[in-house]
């Protein structure tokens, strides 16, 4: 069986989407609703404000209700018996996350088992068939075939192959 | 640079010397000081015996306070001059151990940075040039250079390099 590495975050967890909102409602900078849709935080926020969101990710609680992507949990069921599926998460920047990255995993992918999880860090240390990262610098290090999960801070990367959401992943490998 | 994934328990950290230690303070049975020196607990626990086992490795801080195996931090200092040194630990078997895992990892390896740490389950996933393990199962699937670390618990083992001491492990690959 092939073995697929799943990202976590912006990939599986809307955690993008999570901010955005965070940014919306509690940060009073009165932006256009569709701000973050197509460009990263980094290009709007001040430093002051991307060290407050920073702080935000780094509490506790934060990783808990996150949501789920759209189709993520039936492709990735579907997936799971035709691939070995692994989730492997960069956990590691976020020591307080780890048990609700967790829990998270458990409640909303169930079928994965927890010998198929990876909290880790420098993800090159990885090896699998597939990876589907939303982070060009995973990809890079990756020796299988790597696919960049679409999202607002990596619109300008063109150096590998671009999935735009679930279905399009179940299309190419189910 | 060269890879070498380190394994947490039984390698770095004297999981087995504690567990044996709570036996011997803990569980009434009157065995020679020696008992767990040379073989497994299943080799002499009852059933029921090792399951109070198995709950205790669960409880709430149980793995923070091991103590290093003998050698374990200056050898590790040295190796990770001259190689990339992982390390690499099935935690999510113990979800309640990240935490404590992570933490004890910062205070007795503060060296080895979060982005060279690996909780996992099935280790089979991790690649690198060499992997310093306790259990075979660990080894049978890693396609580098594995090294067998002498455990009470893999005495039987002969199909892998073993390696007696870090002292031992400085001598190979220093």
């Amino acid at each position: 069986m092939l073995r697929i590495i799943l990202d976590q975050d912006d990939v599986l967890a809307d955690t993008h989407g999570k901010l955005a909102q965070i940014v919306h409602t509690e940060f009073g900078l009165d932006l256009p609703e569709d701000t973050f849709s197509h460009q990263p935080f980094q290009a709007v926020l001040s430093d002051a404000d991307q060290k407050k969101l920073y702080k935000i990710i780094h509490q506790k609680g934060f990783f808990t209700d996150i949501p789920v992507i759209k189709d993520a949990q039936e492709v990735v069921k579907a997936l799971s018996e035709k691939y070995e599926v692994f989730v492997g998460t960069a956990a590691m920047e976020f020591p307080s996350s780890f048990r609700e990255k967790y829990d998270w995993l458990q409640q909303h992918f169930p079928f994965i088992h927890w010998r198929n999880i990876v909290f880790c860090g420098d993800k090159s240390i990885l090896h699998a068939d597939y990876l589907i990262d939303d982070m060009p610098r995973n990809l890079k290090t990756f020796s299988g075939k790597g696919l960049l999960f679409n999202a607002p801070h990596n619109l300008q990367e063109t150096g590998y192959e671009r999935v735009m959401s679930w279905q399009e992943i179940a299309t190419k490998l189910l």
